[in-house]
């Protein structure tokens, strides 16, 4: 067990590890001799896993955090999209169950003129990923090469793909050892992951879903609004336009969880139906991207716009466009019943009258990983055809016998367990929730989205 | 990055680092788990480094502490020496400037009749180490085979080897990564390490020497109480007699620093003579060793025996007769002018008459190491006959121009530096230091060592 050569008239990993072990703050020419000299393979896993867990115990200062995020960023290549002239935005979020947002904002964002260059995730624990998603539309293409990805979004302003190797590598490898090591549950070390991505893709403005609530992996609003400011103040410290909002996550988004179920559900919203929630929730997260992206002087002018690109169909004529370009099959946009469907349906119904007082929301997202649409370890593969549909959400009045949801399966003895686990998830009350939850609770960032506010 | 797959049924090494991660304490069988299967190798070092920082800044409770031990002590050989009739005791000390003790206590307590089974360390850092003063005597070889080590202490009543392979290979696995992973200073960790090791030898009782200031590893006398605390009950759990010294190292042990010039000083104090400290020192703990091996009921009268087998040159013939055993030449005991000895002497003279009023102990130990008598990584060798004879010491009046201290080396160079250190650590004042500090600060442990105490 050596020390690493590189470097070593300057820096030594054990004396980086150990000043972060006594609550030293760590220099920013310090962390990228780690970061650096770990993605080129000259410290051991070992070293870095160590020094992981004192970050996870005693925690970054703002600089430290920035110069992180900076380094892991600049491991790999930052995508130069100036050959575009508009603006370029994102949103990210840090993943809930019927979360299909990205779908329907990254169209409908670039039918308003902005840039919308996506790359995101795939699935993991109770939680769904954009790029599962994505894959249930027959012949979708996530692994484009950079060159592809910049043709798609010339062509029609928004692209949506994974990470490639090139992007951020140093976040890559640290995640697959902290995904060993226990040292995930960071805030510090999740902000520079997630930000450390989204900065490479070259983009101006961005706007983070941080989600709260017993199917968030933050299940507390003051865990969650800690993070967001970290990643709202990392993004500043870069120099770019950052907000967050901290948005509800205790029972699920939209009605629908499952891969093809959810595009069917993105569809819906893009025609101008679908559930309340979700629409109303693209809605802000589109009136703050057009913000960002300057083309809307506030957020409510913002979603005024987006609004009507909804009402005109131009948001959904761009969503097809979209995966057309990346291989999938259009026909599948415009009759969603070519999706994939599963081979059998299966209805919960309520075991009494009352109302639905709350939802254990991981629950839900569990029965789905369960029915085989998500995936318990990386290297599973899902079944896009399976999941739920909720026909009762907090609030709702139930009646005895009469369904609560609806499951696709295809194997009897998963769809068994995942009724099992939606059926614990549901709380019925006799009497209506005193309160309802806002969907969004917080807005953090330095960018008002108020009439007046231009910066 | 795959789990363990031994144990796969009942635990991961993931959880078990969470565990830690959040402050819980690990049942018995978890500990179990992570050491047994690091010590096969089914656990990567990345998974045992995280859990090692998080028990560096989360630390262990007693019964952790003890597991810890317990699980490393088994991860080897124990030493069965109950076809010796008399009990087992010995003594480990954690490491000081000119502690020789070491080599008068073996041969004095075998002397009076107990059985001395010493396994030792080398020297690392600024301190010095058993097996590297013992290699100063020509032929002495500490690299014996268990079934070696066995005749010689039916022989002589006590034997001084290294570590061997069997003996708690965990603690060898494990130390080399905390080595790499500033994972060494955790009580807790320091604790398991020492007492695997030393219970390993199969003793009955065990005399803990824990050195406290400027030359020691715990600076301060608090931390040193408590590693010497935790030592204690970590030995009594598992039904030893055990008890600690907390002892000053202010400034070095005796006069002489350096391996051959250290066994020097150890003839000397068993033909009677010797510095006062030192001697002190030797009878103290010697008095401890026959007290809890049941052959002196108080340390008092242990401290008595032991006089007079020194002043009857019996301990002095048991160390001869061990070194004769042992492969050394005996000629070297009794004319130690024989031993190896430096090409070149330089004198440290005082810069004005006044008082030695504090020496920095720690520099006193690396002009040492810098003289070629000590190890600065692993892998060095050491010169037998560098070193430093100090003639003057905290308390002691001095005269202008007249010697401190005489350098001996075989490199101008390496000498040079050495003066350098040594005068730094010498602070003269012109009064008298108004107190002088005890030799022993405290005693620890639930064996009172006063009469009437037979347990």
């Amino acid at each position: 067990m050596n020390q690493t050569p590189a470097f070593a008239q300057t820096f030594r990993a054990i004396d980086v590890i150990r000043k972060k072990r006594d609550g030293g703050e760590l220099a920013r020419d310090e962390i990228a001799f780690l970061v650096d000299s770990y993605t080129r393979g000259d410290i051991p896993d070992y070293q870095v896993s160590a020094w992981l867990m004192a970050v996870v115990l005693r925690g970054m200062t703002r600089a430290e955090t920035a110069a992180l995020t900076d380094s892991m960023l600049h491991s790999g290549e930052v995508l130069d999209l100036s050959f575009l002239a508009a603006k370029k935005v994102d949103k990210h979020s840090t993943g809930g169950v019927g979360d299909k947002t990205s779908l329907v904002l990254a169209p409908l964002v670039a039918a308003a003129g902005l840039v919308v260059p996506m790359i995101s995730g795939r699935g993991l624990g109770h939680t769904g990923g954009t790029l599962d998603k994505l894959e249930a539309i027959p012949g979708f293409n996530v692994n484009l090469s950079v060159a592809q990805f910049r043709r798609v979004l010339e062509t029609c302003g928004c692209a949506m793909i994974g990470q490639t190797a090139e992007i951020a590598p140093a976040d890559r490898k640290l995640y697959a050892l902290r995904d060993v090591t226990a040292t995930v549950e960071s805030p510090y070390l999740i902000c520079a992951s997630i930000m450390s991505k989204k900065l490479a893709e070259g983009i101006d403005g961005l706007v983070l879903d941080v989600k709260t609530g017993s199917g968030a992996f933050m299940k507390n609003e003051k865990d969650a609004a800690f993070l967001a400011e970290l990643m709202v103040e990392t993004g500043e410290r870069m120099g770019k336009r950052v907000v967050a909002l901290i948005t509800d996550m205790n029972q699920p988004l939209g009605c629908m969880i499952g891969n093809a179920l959810e595009v069917v559900e993105v569809i819906e919203i893009l025609r101008g139906e679908g559930p309340r929630d979700l629409r109303e929730l693209c809605l802000e997260l589109a009136g703050w991207m057009l913000h960002l992206g300057g083309i809307a002087e506030t957020v409510e002018e913002g979603k005024h716009q987006s609004g009507k690109l909804i009402a005109s169909r131009k948001a959904l004529a761009r969503f097809r466009q979209m995966v057309e370009l990346q291989g999938g099959n259009p026909q599948a946009i415009d009759d969603p019943r070519t999706l994939p469907q599963a081979q059998h349906t299966m209805t919960l119904s309520s075991p009494k009258d009352g109302y639905v007082a709350s939802m254990q929301c991981e629950r839900v997202g569990t029965a789905c990983v369960v029915l085989g649409g998500g995936r318990e370890r990386k290297e599973d593969s899902v079944d896009p055809a399976v999941g739920i549909v909720l026909h009762k959400k907090v609030g709702d009045a139930v009646s005895a016998g009469k369904p609560l949801a609806t499951i696709h399966y295809n194997s009897e003895t998963r769809a068994d367990s995942a009724r099992q686990l939606l059926e614990a998830s549901y709380q019925i009350d006799d009497s209506p929730p005193r309160e309802t939850r806002p969907l969004i609770h917080q807005v953090i960032g330095r960018v008002s989205g108020k009439p007046g506010d231009k910066n």
